[in-house]
């Protein structure tokens, strides 16, 4: 209970807007914590903290609120950064996943040069919800030969079990449970 | 030419993707220069020696790829981060202003409350090239009785002449003339 104990200071900077983006879903919104340097750089010092010493080789950014945490935490670790994109925003060759929504289907792309085999890579997003785009990125690094070290999120919604269906570890700062 | 003889380094990680997205357009790509720690930060450095005497008191993001470069620079530099979004993406009460793109219109959102009067603000982006969505965001940052210091950028793409379209200084690490 450390980790909780430690980090659950984050929850005040998430404020809840329901029936956002659409009905029925409550949007767990953190803007506070990005305008409080303070804050902000404490929670990227945490996850920094957790990975000094598990020989990660590259941070992994998710399109597109994953940029802002996998970016500070890259430079902050001194690693390299790649992205995780939306389709048809990266050039060159890449890999491609599609993989499904609550409703319809999404897919998501990364480029083929940007990890090599038997790269240690750790993949950052803000919000793990249904865990859905953590899990297709995890099948992306792992198709370039790659390794997931973990999934790295801010927060956790616990009560949509995201965790379930991404078959590699995760780590959240905080756990948030809307129910 | 002080400027541009200390980071023209940068142009090294540049990589052009002729017709990427479309037709006609060349593709200034950097993911060379996420991938090597130092020359990101190195970059991140020079924004940050660059405003560190200012009177900077928040970086502006921009939606999507200027979160990487702003999320960076407001770490470095302890400032807070506030973003600049498509719209639908940011919960609570925003002012959204439509711009005209080349093809069609575009708009950008920003919440009402990130911003107090007459703060100094630096908006980030990764590449000005119409200079369209940055213009859009300095009226928003504008409408919060905001003051725009600058608009920062990583490269500036001199033919598609973005500078004259924003009404304030704009700086750019390096210029790339594609012609």
């Amino acid at each position: 209970m450390k980790q909780a104990k430690r980090t659950k200071w984050i929850l005040d900077y998430f404020h809840p807007t329901p029936n956002f983006p659409t009905s029925g879903i409550q949007f767990q919104w953190y803007a506070n914590l990005l305008r409080n340097p303070t804050a902000f750089r404490q929670a990227v010092k945490e996850l920094a903290d957790r990975y000094k010493d598990m020989h990660v080789d590259v941070i992994a950014g998710l399109d597109s609120r994953g940029f802002i945490f996998s970016s500070a935490l890259a430079y902050e670790m001194k690693l390299p950064l790649i992205l995780i994109r939306k389709p048809g925003k990266l050039p060159g060759a890449t890999e491609k996943i599609e993989y499904a929504l609550e409703y319809g289907r999404n897919s998501l792309e990364i480029e083929k040069d940007s990890l090599r085999q038997g790269q240690r890579v750790v993949i950052v997003d803000d919000i793990i919800a249904t865990g859905g785009t953590a899990a297709a990125s995890c099948s992306l690094v792992e198709r370039l030969d790659a390794i997931v070290v973990e999934v790295a999120c801010l927060a956790e919604l616990t009560e949509l079990k995201g965790r379930d269906k991404i078959h590699h570890p995760v780590f959240s700062l905080i756990t948030i449970d809307a129910k």
